[in-house]
């Protein structure tokens, strides 16, 4: 990440032992130092308008928007020239597992870098270097930071959008939308909706406003 | 590298202890099982008739052709169509000291990963990764690969370049033209200017003759 320019670092669930031993190459003592572990995929993205998730493909079916690692920066820029993109994250899974469907189901696009078949899959460091390496060379992340004022078409960032599903979800389960086999699904199925809806900060009051009035009725019938 | 469709590992000097416990990732068994170990650089590229080096740049002083990792595809690519590629080698370095001048000094060119300034070196692994990342999506490693014969003009590889350095030497040393305060930084210069030559396979053998001959006559005076 430091080689690239890349310096916000954040981690989900480390194993403590190793975490808290972690050293950084000369050079990247910033991206250590400054770097924070959270509990929860959602408290880490919770800055994030735009969450690209990293994947070797193959078996898992996905229906999310694939990308090639080369396509990701002219991805990102037609967002940022369209004003969709204000913070971006890029999000790593383990190294045996990938990414869960549920952390995929927090993911904008999927990017796949373009390995050879008969060994798709990559190390997690590796993967990481040569993911930023190809933002930088595409000039992605070497641009100066920009001052960003909040507009009423600002996209919603992860964090509200994650409240507006909490509360959609408390709504749904009161009047008995979700059923208990299948919620899980549901849950995800209705996180990717709300992503693809593009949801502005002032969508995202609305609907919250429209939910809490539901709720409220929900509980004063 | 198998992730990118690389085939070829050659390793100098390994710390044997690590090298014999050497296990490859799923899918890179090929790699590791053929991969080769050697006591000299010299064997390891002796197959080779362009040695491209890595370099964090920076401090030294350097007189090669120092590319940037987007234009080492295109360097290459322009060598293959003047039919002066055959087989490249790329060198790394260790990770806390680089490639020597020495090793420097067989290679015809110099690659900069293009990092942060203020973080410039990289992790072997990294380095190595984006390095076949770059070289794969250009489409430089994913050629099917090509039958050639030798032909006069073949571009000599390393190994008869060093061995007609070797008999250089020899009879530098016997003419008295090598000093021994200077004599291995004139061997390096004399590497570079073998090198630079572009000497095809049977230019090799016209001056291997021509030294033959002439160490012939100082040892029949």
């Amino acid at each position: 990440m430091a080689n690239f320019g890349l310096q916000d670092l954040m981690v989900v669930a480390p194993y403590e032992p190793v975490w808290q031993e972690v050293r950084s190459a000369v050079g990247a003592e910033e991206v250590v130092r400054s770097a924070r572990a959270f509990g929860r995929l959602e408290e880490a993205i919770g800055d994030a308008n735009l969450v690209v998730g990293t994947t070797a493909g193959g078996r898992r079916n996905l229906d999310r928007d694939l990308l090639s690692l080369t396509e990701l920066p002219g991805w990102l820029r037609a967002r940022r020239e369209g004003g969709r993109l204000r913070q971006a994250a890029l999000l790593f899974g383990s190294e045996k597992t990938g990414l869960s469907n549920e952390a995929m189901s927090f993911c904008h696009a999927l990017v796949q870098i373009p390995t050879a078949p008969q060994c798709p899959s990559m190390n997690l460091g590796q993967a990481v270097a040569v993911c930023c390496y190809e933002l930088a060379r595409a000039g992605v992340v070497s641009v100066p930071p920009r001052v960003v004022k909040l507009r009423h078409s600002d996209a919603g960032n992860l964090q509200s959008l994650e409240h507006t599903l909490a509360r959609l979800v408390k709504v749904l389960d009161e009047v008995g939308y979700l059923k208990p086999k299948s919620r899980h699904a549901q849950i995800l199925k209705l996180r990717r909706l709300l992503l693809d809806l593009g949801l502005t900060n002032y969508d995202v009051r609305v609907l919250g406003g429209i939910l809490a009035q539901i709720e409220w009725k929900l509980n004063n019938p």
